[in-house]
C-alpha cells in the first residue's frame, strides 16, 4: 500500500470525495424507501450517480498515488455514467409536477451522453481538441437551455407546489456553476497544454462534491419537503 | 495498480462498461421492488445478468491491463450466465400476457446455454471452428425463431396491452441486433485469424452496453409502463 | 494478476461456476422475499449453500492459478458447509407438508457433516482412506435412505400438493446423481492414487453447479408453484 | 496468493470457520426481519458477533497463511466486540420474558468487554500474565453467576413459555462449555508456556463454531418456536 | 500482508476500532428500519458515520501497518465527513421535539465541516498551526454554545419526553468529551512538536469508540425508548 502524507492536498481531496460520495450514495438508498412514489426514481438516480462516483475516484486516487498523476480518463469515465443520469434525475423531477415528452427523455440522455464522449474524444486526441471543446459546449448550452427555457421549466414553473419549485431552482443552479468547471477544465489542458500535477484533479474533486454529493442531497431534500408539503395540504 | 492512459480507449471501454453495468444492476435491483409481482421475475433476472457482468468485465479488464491482450474466453464467461438468463428474462416478460409452455421454457434455456458453449469450444479449439460456428449458428437462429414466430410472440401479440408489445418489439429488436455482433467476432477470430489487439473487446464492450443495460432498462421501463396502464384501466 | 487462457478448461469452469453461483444467490435471496412463510426457509438455506459456493469456487481457482493444482481441502471446505445446509433445506421443504421430528433434523445436520469430516480426514491422510471411504459410503447411504424411505418421504406423498411431490423427487434424484460424484472422485484420488490434474476439478464444478444451482432454483421453482397452486385451491 | 494443503488441517479449520461465520451471518441478518419485534435484537446482535467473526477469523487466516502462527491478538481482537455482543444478546433474550433493570445491562456489557481486556493485556505482558489471568477468571465467574444465579435466571424461569426456558438452558450452556476453552487456552499460553503451532488456533476456531455459530443459531430457533407458541395460544 | 504482533496495541486499537464500527453500523443500519419515522434520519446518519469510520479507520491501520506512522491526515479525512454528520444528527434528535430553522442547520454544517478543514490546514502547514488551531477552537465552542445555550437546547428542554431530554443530555456530554480529544492532540501535534509513535492514534482510536459507536448507540436507543414512551402514553 501506498501511504500519502498530511501534505498532499490532492490524495486528501480524493479521500474526502470518496467517502463523502459513500456516505451520500448510503444516505441516498435509504431515503429511496423512505420518499413517495414518484420521487423514487430521481432519488434512486441520484444515488446511483454516487455510487458510481465512489468507484472512479477509487480508481483515480489508486492513479494518483501510484505516481504517475491522474491520466483525465478516470474523470471522464465516471462522468460518462453520471452526467447522463443527474441529467434523467433532474428530468423525473421535473415529471412530478406535470407531463413531459418521451421526446426530451431521448434528448437529454443522448446530448449528456454525447457531451462526455466528445469531450473524451478531443482529450484522447482521437478528434481535434478545439472542435471537441466546441462541440461540447454546444451540447452544454443545449442542456442549460432545455433546464432554463424548456418544457422542464415550464411544467415546475406551473406547479402548485413551493418547494418543488424552489428544489427545481437549486438544482439547476448546481449543475450551471458545478459543470462550468469541466468545460474550463478541459479548455486548460487541451488549449493551454496545462498538465495536471494534482491541482486539477483537487478541483475536479470539489466539483464532484457539488454535483454529485450536493444535488443528489438536494433532490433527496426536495423529496421529502414536498412530501411534507402535499400531505400538510 | 497498472494506470492506463487517456488515449487507451479500449481500457475506457471497459470502465464505462463496468460503470455502467454497476449503474444498471443497483436500478434494477431496487425496480424490482418497485414493480407489479409478475413483473419481478424478468427485472431481476435483467439486474443479475449485469451484475454478473460486472465480474465477467471486471475480470477482462485486469486481463487487458496485464498486456497480454484479453484471451475470448473472458467475454464467454459471462455469456454463458447473461445470455440463458436474457432469454429467460424475455420469456417470463412474455409469459405476463399468457400462458407459456414449461417445454419452451426448456427449450430456451437448454438452446442458448448451448450457443455459447460451442461457441467456446471452437474458439478453444476443442471443436472445429467452421463447425462450432455453424451450429452456434443454427441455435441462435433457432432462438431467433421462437422471438419472432414462435409461441411467445403469439401470446405478446394477442395482449390487450399496448406498452407490452412495443417493449416485446423493442426488446427482440435489441437481441437482434445486439447479439449479432457475437457469431460476427467468432466469424472473425476463428476464420479471418483476427487477434484480439484491443479493437474486438471494444465492440464487445459496446454490444454488452446495448445487450445488459440497454436490454435489462427496456424490460424495467415497459414494466412501470404496464403496470401504470393496468392502474388506469 | 494471473491471466488464464482460452483453452484453460479448468480455469473456464471455475469462472462459469463462480458467475452462475453468484447469479444463483442473488436470486433465491429476492426469491426468499417473495414465497410464503413456511418457505422461506429452505430457499433461505438454499442461497446461503450458493453463497459460500461463491467464497470456496474464488479460493479454488485462485489456487488453480497460482499453478499447483487444486488441493482437494478446497472442495471440501465448502462442501462442509453447503452440503449440511442442502439437507436441511430438503428437511424444512418436507416439513411444509407436515410434522417432522426434531430428531430427524438433527441425525440429517450431524450425518451429513460428518460425511464430509471424514471424507476430508482420508483424504488429508489423517485417518486410513479405505476406512474413511466406507464410513462417508454408510454416511451417504444413509442419508439416501432416509430421503427414499424414511419420514420425509412418507409425508411428501401424504401431501395434496401436486408440485411438492414432484419438486422433492427431483431434488432428491438432484441429491443422489449430483452427490453420486463425490465419493467417486473422493475412490479414484484415494484408492487409484489419482492426481488433480484439473479434471477432477472440472468434474466437481460441473456437479456442484447441479447441486448447489440446479437444486437452489428447483427449491425455488417449488416454492412458486406451490404457492400458486394453494392460491387457486 | 498463498495456497494452504489439504493436510494443514489449520488452515481448514480456519476456513470452514469462516464459511461457517458467513452462512451464519446471512441466515441471521435474514431471520431478523422473520421473527417478532422483540426478537429483532437478540438475533440481529448474534448476526453482528458473527459478522465481527468473520473479519477476525479471515485476518488470522491470513496471518497464519504468511506463516509466521498466529499472534493471540487476532482472536482477542474479534472476541473484545463478540462476547458483549454475545452476553447483551442473552439478556435481551431474557427480558422478552419481563424486566430487567439497565444497571445489569451496564454490568454485564462492561465486564464481559474488560473480561477480554484484562485478558489481552496479561498475553501481551502489559500486565502481570498470572494477575490478568486470575481477574479475567472472576470477570467470567461473575457472569456465569448472573446467568445461573442472577435477576435474568428468575426472569427467564417465571416464563409461561416452555420454549424461552428450553432455549435460555441451552443458550447458558454454550457460553459455559464453550466460553471455558478461552481462559484454558490463556492459562496454557500465559504459564505452561505453550507456543501457538496450529492447534491453539484450531481449538479456539472449533470454540468460535460452537459460541458464534451455534449460539446464534439457537437464538434463532427459540425466537422462531417462541412465536409460533404464543401465536398457537 | 503485514502481520502484526500481539504487543501492537496501535494496531490492535485499530483492529477494535474496525470491528467495532463495522458492528455499529450494521446495527444502526437494521436500526434505521426499526424506529418511527420522525427517528429515521438520525439513526440513518449515525449509521453512516459509522460506515465511514470502517473506511478512515481501515486505510489508517493499513498506513501504520507500513511501518512508517500514520499521517495524521488519514483521520481528518474521516472526521470531514463524520463530525458534520454526527452534528446534523443531532440536530435531527432536537428537531425531534420542535420546530428548528433551516439557519441553524447550515450554520452547524459549514462551522463544523470548517472546523475539520482549518485544524487540517493548520497540521498540513498550509496555514499558520497557531490561528488554525485558534480558528478551529473557535468554531468548536459555537457548536458547544449551540448545544449547550442556543434553539436546540430549548426545543429538547421544551419537550415532554423524559427520554429525549436524558438521550439529549448524553449525547451532548459525549461531543462535549469525545471531541475535546481532537483540538488536544491538535495541539500536542501542532505545538509540541509531538510526532505520532502511535500513541496518538490509540487515544484517536479510543476517542473515535467513544465518538462514532458510543454516540450512535446512544441515538439509537434514545428512538427505541422515546417510541416505547409514547406507544404507551
Amino acid at each position: 500500500m501506498v501511504v500519502y502524507q498530511t501534505s498532499d492536498l490532492t490524495a486528501a481531496s480524493f479521500s474526502v470525495a470518496l467517502f463523502g460520495l459513500a456516505a451520500t450514495t448510503v444516505l441516498l438508498l435509504m431515503g429511496a424507501a423512505w420518499v413517495g412514489q414518484k420521487w423514487r426514481i430521481p432519488v434512486a438516480l441520484c444515488a446511483i450517480a454516487a455510487l458510481i462516483g465512489i468507484g472512479s475516484v477509487y480508481e483515480a486516487r489508486e492513479a494518483w498515488l501510484a505516481g504517475q498523476g491522474v491520466p483525465v480518463v478516470y474523470h471522464y469515465v465516471g462522468w460518462s455514467i453520471s452526467m447522463p443520469l443527474q441529467v434523467i434525475a433532474l428530468f423525473f423531477l421535473a415529471r412530478t409536477a406535470g407531463t413531459l415528452t418521451a421526446g426530451l427523455f431521448w434528448r437529454l440522455t443522448v446530448v449528456s451522453a454525447l457531451m462526455v464522449f466528445v469531450r473524451y474524444l478531443g482529450e484522447a486526441q482521437f478528434m481535434h481538441p478545439t472542435l471537441a471543446f466546441l462541440i461540447g459546449l454546444v451540447f452544454w448550452l443545449y442542456l442549460l437551455g432545455e433546464f432554463y427555457f424548456g418544457r422542464m421549466d415550464d411544467v415546475v414553473r406551473a406547479s402548485t407546489g413551493d418547494h418543488l419549485r424552489r428544489g427545481y431552482f437549486w438544482l439547476r443552479l448546481i449543475v450551471t456553476i458545478g459543470w462550468a468547471i469541466y468545460p474550463l477544465g478541459n479548455f486548460l489542458t487541451a488549449f493551454a497544454g496545462m498538465v495536471d500535477d494534482g491541482s486539477l484533479s483537487v478541483a475536479y474533486n470539489v466539483a464532484d462534491i457539488l454535483n454529485r454529493m450536493a444535488f443528489g442531497i438536494a433532490v433527496l431534500a426536495t423529496a421529502f419537503l414536498v412530501t411534507e408539503e402535499s400531505a400538510r395540504a
